[in-house]
């Protein structure tokens, strides 16, 4: 008898599903709209139904189900319970009482942060395949993060583990970041981060760019023309780059993992990114793990339900 | 039939053995020399003479003993093999194998680094004790530290997770550290590192102290006069609290701990120090992490055959 795995990534505006084999091969993906209205009660029995119905339509029974993993925009604790969500409308939920309430049958239910599940997701099938311990820096609105320890997603205490975004790498920042401190990673790696940067530094200096053409320039704006060979750009992105090593080398002191890995928005630069993070990230590594590789993500946003059942797989 | 445990610390000077209940509870400790002539091969030789005589003596057998779990004060693989040890004269040493040589009929030998196994030792039996995860930092000659996650300790791809003394803390610092980079928390946390600040700070200012009066004072002296509430030696332990809390919060956006340990010799300073750390942790730390302590390690020398004696317990 077959036995099978649902994946289940719910962001803010809609939620990816993903149908594998028991072995973790993804067999089917599909979504439905994430309905946020009367404080997100309607998500979890739109997911439920969905799930029903594809059992339904495969002829799945739920003895053949071995079980279905969750991830959330948010904090999710230890023991599979979400703690807010804003952007999904949600307070607490405790999502592995609701889900076997809603599908009788199914226990095997685990729940966790979209940026840990992603990160878990690329371990086991995109940039970091072959390795059992990574660190993902995910760089998009913002900088997330997960950390992948012995083939496990590790969390922490107050959730806050793989919370990279929020490493202070400039300790003469003024303008705080948006969770109140000043100098986090976020402001200069994330998508807006790297737009304030370079803001700053053409303010800065004289040197001729074509960002100083362009009215409302974005980051990918920066990352073509760097990858065009522009100095300018070229700088910023060498800027950013000195962080997120800088970074990453904080985070081989404390775990040493085998890769890391580069995710989100931002990482579509590709290896220009990612040398730049690699020069500066052995400069600043202790010398063990000067050589610890950094990669991009390949997943893109299948990561999430890779992730979710790779959760299953690993328990 | 009862089961006993020997936990192991091999430092630079002596051998400190303990033998324990197989519930993990001392009943006995005592230090043979370390004999590091000849590239340090008369002393697991040693050890396990000291063990045979003491299972003589107590009428043991080797079926009652649970295991011995062994430190180094360097490097040692996931497999149980020193890689070197210049302090003891050692190179490569396969200790598991060495140790099932030298006495037969015990298979279930653990070893560690001595600052992996301290972190444990502490959190087990001293100032981490409730406790299921911790980052250790010992400030001495030099800041070593360790990690333990889920009661087990965390050594790393290259054996180099917890190295929290050579987390860059100081962008702008010239001088390089032991290690080569510039900037390291040992720079300015160990022992000679806050001596050394202080003398700089101290030039840079003209602010009285007793210090200007000292020759050649050490950290004692810095911490005895922070202690007894001198301006001056104050601001120099808050400096160096400030740099070591700013590590600290490097960590929690990583594994985000229960708690945080500081030994080693400046740890004598007390809660004046530990006073500093959390005031500078709690400004540099991520908002889910800012309540994380930061206590005093209570075991002192004995921490490492607390902690060897753990690595058997927590197999």
């Amino acid at each position: 008898m077959n036995s099978y795995i649902f994946g289940v990534d719910i962001g803010g505006t809609t939620v990816k599903l993903g149908l594998f084999s028991g072995e973790g091969l993804l067999l089917e993906k599909w979504e439905i709209p994430t309905n946020t209205q009367d404080h997100g009660t309607h998500i979890l029995p739109d997911v439920a139904r969905s799930i029903s119905d594809k059992m339904a339509q495969k002829g799945i029974s739920t003895q053949q189900v071995a079980g279905i993993g969750l991830d959330f925009p948010g904090p999710v604790t230890a023991q599979g319970v979400v703690t807010h969500c804003d952007n999904l409308g949600l307070g607490r939920l405790d999502v592995k009482e609701a889900m076997a309430r809603l599908l009788p049958g199914i226990s095997n239910i685990a729940v966790e942060n979209d940026a840990n599940a992603a990160a878990l997701g690329e371990l086991r099938q995109g940039g970091g395949k072959g390795y059992n311990s990574a660190v993902m820096f995910t760089l998009g609105t913002g900088v997330g993060g997960g950390v992948v320890l012995d083939g496990s997603i590790f969390s922490g205490t107050n959730g806050a583990a793989g919370e990279v975004g929020h490493l202070t790498v400039e300790l003469n920042e003024t303008v705080p970041c948006g969770c109140g401190k000043c100098g986090c990673l976020e402001q200069y790696a994330s998508a807006n981060g790297i737009v304030r940067l370079a803001k700053r530094m053409l303010a800065q200096c004289d040197t001729p760019s074509r960002l100083r053409e362009i009215d409302s320039f974005s980051a990918k704006d920066i990352c073509d023309l760097a990858r065009e060979g522009e100095e300018m750009a070229s700088t910023i992105l060498d800027r950013c780059g000195k962080y997120l090593g800088l970074a990453m080398s904080y985070v081989s002191c404390t775990v040493d993992p085998q890769v890391y890995i580069v995710g989100g928005g931002m990482s579509r630069a590709g290896t220009i990114l990612t040398d730049a993070i690699t020069k500066h990230y052995r400069k600043y590594a202790y010398h063990p793990s000067t050589q610890t590789p950094v990669v991009l993500a390949e997943l893109g946003n299948d990561a999430g339900i890779y992730g979710c059942a790779g959760m299953i797989l690993s328990k």
